[in-house]
């Protein structure tokens, strides 16, 4: 009942499910444990989230959390669009300092894993974005650390004029790439 | 970070989590395992699934899965609001036939936990109604029964008139709760 591609970052892959369409809508099972776990994603989600941006322009990240309190991310988009974006910060790995950018809507159904070890952030395209993802490791505001969206070394391309996104105040502060390495 | 009520057919509850409202919207941990633990709600849920309403008065049930089938749901709405309608057909149950409807949207945040042997449906009050549920039992198309929502035994009061009801044909040609009852 669903599709897994691999992507070019190494264990980062693309889960489509199947959808069931009918008369009244659709039906799509997003998440089975059995399913999921024969397709190769082997992961305990205790946690299930969800935001809503109001806005196209709004722009979250981007984040992660430190050390033994990494979540793997399963994540989703049930209403309108995103530009979601993830950084391999995993030192050592072949794809270290690596960015991609995925498109998740509610229309293409698809879900991305990020792995333990990734910087996670989105930029909506639509307003009314209802944005959900199952972690596999609880919230930890002390591990909770990340780097600004702005921040040049990476050569991320968000499409949107930096002074026209809108943002939390704590993501308005975030260090740099080069200065947060230094931390991490 | 959640509030649990008890209501009036045992063992049904409604939970609701925190919502964190800022300038770009709301975040909401919509499930966590130990929380939900901790607030007595103490299940294996194996499944995520998602429907899709296109149009207010698609009416979904009643349904529930057989014997060793059962689930247990944990529903709530992303987008609009529905009619939520349970059955408490559990044989010795001192709730036993009766019904009760909650009204469940995204505004109210609220989820409802319906216990194995209660049989579920739902009637959407708005267009474009996402409406998801987490369950503790893989879906079972052979053990996958019902009774129809027109059933008049049970006096369930669906604010529509049954001809102008979307549903499935499967729904249209379930049995009456009488018929369902003897094979129970
Ligand atoms: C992430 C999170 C936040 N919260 C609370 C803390 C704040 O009061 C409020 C908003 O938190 P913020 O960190 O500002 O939300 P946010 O939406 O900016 O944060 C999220 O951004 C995504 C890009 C990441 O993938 C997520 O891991 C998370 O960091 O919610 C929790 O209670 N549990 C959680 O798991
Ligand atoms: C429920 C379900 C359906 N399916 C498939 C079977 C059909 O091809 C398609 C639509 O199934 P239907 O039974 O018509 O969907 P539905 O939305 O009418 O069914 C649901 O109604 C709710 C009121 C109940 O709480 C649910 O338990 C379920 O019965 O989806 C799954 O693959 N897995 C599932 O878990």
């Amino acid at each position: 009942q669903l599709t897994v591609k691999n992507t070019k970052l190494q264990d980062v892959k693309i889960i489509t499910p199947k959808v069931f369409g009918d008369n009244r809508g659709f039906f799509e099972e997003t998440y089975s444990d059995c399913d999921f776990k024969e397709a190769g994603i082997d992961f305990n989600f205790v946690q299930d989230n969800q935001s809503l941006s109001s806005r196209a322009g709004v722009l979250r990240g981007l984040h992660f959390q430190r050390g033994k309190a990494a979540q793997t991310k399963l994540i989703r988009v049930v209403t309108g669009a995103v530009l979601d974006v993830i950084v391999d910060v995993r030192k050592g790995s072949p794809t270290y300092k690596q960015w991609e950018g995925y498109i998740l809507s509610a229309s293409n159904h698809r879900q991305l894993l990020v792995p333990r070890g990734f910087a996670h952030g989105f930029l909506t395209l639509t307003d009314n974005v209802n944005f959900l993802y199952k972690v596999d490791n609880y919230y930890n505001a002390e591990a909770d650390g990340g780097f600004s969206f702005k921040t040049p070394e990476l050569g991320i391309d968000w499409p949107i004029e930096f002074d026209k996104a809108i943002t939390s105040e704590k993501d308005a502060a975030q260090p740099t790439f080069t200065e947060f390495e230094k931390n991490n």
